[in-house]
């Protein structure tokens, strides 16, 4: 059966209609009653795992017919664990502060009007992502905690766990009071319904694109919603000629290799030429012996001769694999340059012991998130203590960083009189 | 002489480039040192007074000779007072704390990590305006304070002014040590250049359109870059049946009459049907006596004859005149369907005595201001304290109602430790 393009707009028009009806009920909704509506869906989870799994199935047995990658098809394993983690995921959520009626800020004026700032939902919030279903879960879950309707539409490879997975949330949630058309998911996986979806500013306040590179791109491209995003992290550490070299050892060591294939990891190394000749043998050693692959500059491979070359190319790369790029520089200031051209405003950290060079590479390098003295891993929700995160964001307006619940709300202001005029 | 569309994208691009780069520069500017630039600036436009209203004389007389019309001309002039009106509101900016650097949260992590989420810089800012030559002067100035670049591309009508208060800005600045391109103007007026402008997403964080909708949605409808706007303010009194009928009453006159020009001047009234029969009489012998026509669905005609018939497309008019739509309504969910289904999400009031219904209005209007028992006529930086606004916001993400120089900043998050690694 083929649909044609009305038919799929219309759909998601209809969709994008009722997440927006949807957003209204959920204005109306208190903490309480939210959180036990989510403990239901957590539930409602465990309780139909079989169902979730034999759903699954079918999208293993399609991607294994398809020529998935095994990673791929490793991504899409819904394991007995995968969905406990799951339910476990939005029990952690019940936990976290709602944010939605915080005061911001609260004034009076001179007239006697009160001010308040007060934090709201921000609405309708679309979600499209790729191959991990428990994503459906998770953001479904983020959204709705801070009172906002949400439509999902995920990656072809899982439509029929994802189908399973919003059924379930779905029925699990209705039974606690979950508004209708509070959690859609997109059914069909024709692509022009994304661009239905990022287009219709009528009915969809935010779109939070959740993949690679490629995907979100296109999506920032076409979309005519707002976009919160980030395309890669190209992270770097600068080791200065303050920094004291033992620590920026293992602060380098474990930014590159602890877990390579992440957004934060470290992908270009920047050294002080001051402490180059010491610094560079030492952790090329450390980072050879863990099979990584350095690329340097001329002044780098003069230093470690087994380094490879690198190309302009590799100031930008974002390698996700055992592989750094190295560039030695003549001060702080050439640091700081190299990293705001090159990089993706993600995460970058500098090693150094002096005040004046920390507080430099701090204002003047333009990442969402800047370290002194610690590892570029660390850019991360739950490391900073903010709970579960829906992503990360390299944007600049709205959220920064990685965004929780509190970046999934907005706010207005709310402002109490007794009959006040303008003079 | 004709330009070349590729002259001027090239010219914009370097423009682009320029600011940018003094964005950097600007990173490491202090409080007091752009407050001292800021002063120089000030002095500069009353030194050169008679040279700007020279440059004014020119657009003046060829506005004449274009027909503008006299409004439009009105817009245009610099008088004595206005020039003066500009480097005093300079001076005021001045006063206003610096954003930058504000600690907004800061906490610990288990591992010794200190996180502190600190407000910097958009980074370069675009502005795009039309008629009044004063903008160039307001929006330089509130840019500056917060440490972002400028581009500021003006109305044709206006381009010698502009032109003149840009180079007397520039000067005055240099000499007290304005980095070289935190304030560009694009010269050329000709309408590609706002293309190129628009979508120059490596060099341009944020557009902020002041002027008239098409311009607004011009803007928007090109823009790469995100672009923060309203673009218009149907705003809505409800009159519910809890109400203090005296109270709304000088309420409501005064949101629709006092200064009828402005977004956020009533443009639609909603009365509660348990008090429209008392309420209305009043209200329109008020309205119709200070020239308002009203435009009546069939239940308020019923009550006030006077009225003309109101048609569907009342309901989402900007009047911006003593016109104003009435309806009764037969309960408080009914306004506020109205308010979100109509409304421009700008500034909505009620006037209740009940708390309950006040409670629910605050909540379920999904708009930027909302007012309890006041006009609506206070959505203004001035009026909420914020100093100098740069305009207000309807949209949902990073600013929404009034923009001051909070609203020219973002954050980023700055993590010091003493060498921690992610286990």
């Amino acid at each position: 059966m083929t649909t044609t393009i009305q038919t799929i707009e219309q759909e998601v028009l209809r969709i994008g209609k009722q997440a927006k009806e949807a957003a209204h009920a959920l204005s109306r909704l208190g903490e309480e009653e939210k959180n036990r509506i989510l403990l239901s869906m957590a539930d409602e989870i465990d309780a139909r795992k079989d169902d979730l799994q034999t759903a699954n199935s079918s999208d293993l047995t399609a991607g294994r017919e398809a020529g998935l990658s095994a990673a791929l098809l490793d991504r899409l394993e819904l394991t007995d664990a995968r969905v406990r983690s799951m339910s476990d995921g939005i029990r952690e959520i019940v936990t976290l502060p709602d944010p939605v009626g915080d005061v911001l800020r609260a004034w009076a004026r001179p007239n006697g009007l009160e001010i308040e700032k007060v934090r709201v939902p921000i609405g309708v919030i679309g979600i499209i992502y790729e191959s991990r279903p428990n994503v459906t879960a998770d953001a479904a879950a983020l959204c709705f905690k801070a009172s906002n309707a949400v439509i999902l539409r995920g990656g072809k490879e899982a439509r029929h766990s994802n189908h399973a997975i919003a059924e379930t949330l779905k029925e699990g949630g209705s039974r606690a009071g979950l508004p209708t058309h509070a959690v859609q998911l997109i059914g069909t996986t024709d692509r022009d319904a994304v661009r239905v979806l990022v287009q219709m500013t009528d009915f969809v306040d935010i779109i939070i694109p959740r993949g690679g590179e490629g995907l979100i791109r296109a999506v920032a491209e076409m979309s005519h919603v707002p976009v919160i995003k980030h395309y890669k992290g190209v992270c770097h550490t600068y080791v200065d000629a303050s920094a004291d070299l033992d620590m920026a050892l293992i602060v380098c060591e474990n930014a590159k290799v602890q877990r390579p294939g992440v957004c934060n990891a470290m992908e270009t190394m920047l050294v002080h030429e001051a402490v180059a000749k010491d610094f560079l043998p030492r952790i090329s050693e450390r980072l050879l012996s863990q099979g990584v692959e350095l690329r340097g500059d001329k002044a780098s491979r003069r230093i470690v001769p087994q380094m490879n070359p690198a190309v302009d190319e590799d100031w930008e790369e974002e390698y996700l694999d055992l592989i750094l790029a190295v560039r030695v520089v003549p001060d702080i200031d050439a640091a700081i340059e190299h990293i705001n051209t090159f990089g993706s405003h993600h995460s970058d950290a500098i090693v150094a012991g002096e005040n004046t060079v920390q507080d430099a590479f701090c204002r003047q390098v333009d990442s969402a998130t800047v370290y002194v003295n610690a590892s570029t891993r660390f850019t991360d929700g739950a490391e900073f203590g903010m709970g579960a995160e829906i992503g990360i964001s390299t944007d600049k307006l709205h959220a920064r960083g990685p965004m929780g619940l509190e970046e999934l709300t907005t706010y207005k202001f709310v402002i109490n009189g007794d009959g006040q005029i303008k003079q």
